[in-house]
């Protein structure tokens, strides 16, 4: 990306190991991501000099191991995190890959919306599937990589689950993953928030039981309304807004999780709404690579279908007009096939 | 309290039953709290009017109950919430007392520091001790009322307990009795902010292995230098400014969690910083009634003894003294007998 709204493909340098951790592998799929639109809206500066480099959701095939590389093989086919981890630090083990001693985000660094690229602490970064997938498998294994890894951290986060009910604020990829996470995750109720018809339609085959069509404060009240006065049990919010997180929290009961995973943009919460709204807060990037051996295995064996928010697929070299497609919602999730 | 600064002791009309779920309770011993000198120092609005009915701490004997109230009888020694709570309510029976469907405030509504007091939803409210107590057990139950209690919820929002190291902002009453809660969960190691050396050692007595006399940015390295760079797994935040929020989420660790019940004050949260510090926070009026019948045993059995915060006991009509030497920090908690 060369400045907002200008995205090319061009040559760069080819990868190759430059640390022993590292692996290079040959992309299968790539995509756009909902939060690649900030730079593209120019609500994220772009260094003029650098450009940005673009693309943090990855499948592919591994073509070279670095030497001190143990659990990824070369020929393996592999799902990897957006967010670089050694997945051995306290941080880690803990669970929150996403913010290892060695985190590096992919996006900006690596940019997966290329042929192929250099993974860094790549047993600590990807997981490799149990073979090579169908080809029908693999816009459900790239949603992994973020969009399903981050909507599933979002449920996990709200501690969505039986006998919960769970609000979801946002109608794109991640809110509508939250939508499956939160049900296979066996939450009772699950309210999607939107007001697109073919995002609708989309979340009820995910498992929403509700759709609530208002916003902001009248949002919130309707969500009261459903949940005899209370507010939901788990709040997943997927903008990163002050209007969507307001409506989040505001929605949230006393007591209730609000997990938010939309990449805060320009929000001041304020302290004592805060407080006395008496809510479980927690999110940020998700630690994807904490959920992708079970959200590979669940792929695997055809339990759940995230690949279905991608409604249009391009070749990468067209990649400019995905980005346009989806900063005009035209579509809601743009994959690209190298 | 008449206006900022000015408190006085003037008759009032005396308490009777209203509802048949009232009680009127004589105060035993009541007390200051710290969030009583925010009106005191006028960052909190006083209706000219109505005037602010101080005191939401109480121990006390019940006179008269209301036809409908079960489980306290007349002639109980009781400790009660700072908030009216039914305890039956979808909410409370999840433990958030606090944010009860019929929740009240008693601080300008009941106002504890007085002889007598008329206690709505007495037997969700109160909560009888196992007989009359030994007068030494008295700060110590009147400390459960809310500072121990508030303190005790800020440990189990910071998820305090065994392995975790905990770091407490604040070292006023309520972060002390953080402190003990931390070690009766069984924290591991436990860091106390404070630079006043009376409260350092009251912070030792009560289990803090380490006291930190760094603030903001300089007490935040310094909590990441006592934890390998990390950060704390718990943080109990117990002043409610903007840079006692922003020193306790900075000394929180990726994934961990930081229970936050200072009353928030013109706190601003960076949503940026809060989402990519990706910590748990949890927080708000403490649920005090959920803790209780624990906390009442523990200090009638003497295993605890938070009754060590009061370092002023006056008599009631010296109030207005006690509100002084609490304003110029002179006293960390006053008690004031009727």
């Amino acid at each position: 990306m060369y400045a907002p709204g200008d995205v090319r493909v061009v040559d760069r340098e080819d990868p190759r190991i430059i640390e022993t951790t590292d692996a290079v592998i040959r992309l299968t799929a790539t995509c756009i991501c909902g939060s690649d639109l900030w730079p593209y809206r120019g609500a994220e500066p772009i260094d003029a000099d650098r450009h940005l480099l673009m693309g943090h959701e990855y499948v592919g095939v591994v073509e070279e191991v670095g030497a001190d590389v143990t659990s990824i093989r070369v020929g393996d086919f592999v799902v990897g995190s957006f967010v670089i981890s050694d997945n051995t630090c306290e941080i880690c083990r803990a669970g929150y890959q996403s913010k290892c001693v060695h985190a590096d985000f992919v996006h900006g660094t690596v940019g997966t919306q290329s042929e192929r690229a250099r993974i860094p602490y790549a047993d600590g970064t990807l997981v490799a599937t149990p073979g090579m997938p169908d080809d029908d498998l693999i816009p459900s294994l790239l949603a992994a990589s973020d969009v399903l890894g981050t909507g599933w951290f979002g449920a996990v986060a709200a501690e969505a689950g039986p006998g919960k009910t769970v609000a979801v604020v946002g109608d794109g990829a991640v809110g509508l993953l939250g939508v499956l996470a939160a049900r296979e995750l066996g939450a009772e109720r699950i309210i999607a928030m939107s007001r697109h018809a073919s995002r609708q339609a989309l979340a009820r085959g995910f498992g929403a039981t509700d759709i609530v069509t208002e916003r902001g404060d009248e949002g919130v009240a309707r969500i009261k309304e459903l949940t005899d006065g209370l507010g939901a049990h788990s709040v997943i919010e997927a903008v990163g807004t002050q209007e969507s997180m307001m409506q989040a929290i505001g929605s949230t009961r006393p007591g209730g999780h609000l997990g938010y995973v939309g990449v805060s943009h320009d929000v001041q919460l304020p302290g004592d709404e805060l407080f006395f709204s008496e809510i479980h807060l927690h999110g940020g990037p998700a630690p994807v690579r904490r959920f992708l051996p079970d959200l590979i295995d669940r792929i695997w064996r055809r339990e759940i279908d995230p690949g279905r928010v991608f409604d249009l697929e391009l070749p990468l070299t067209d990649a400019a007009d995905g980005y346009k497609a989806m900063d005009q919602r035209r579509a809601i999730k743009v994959l690209l096939r190298p």
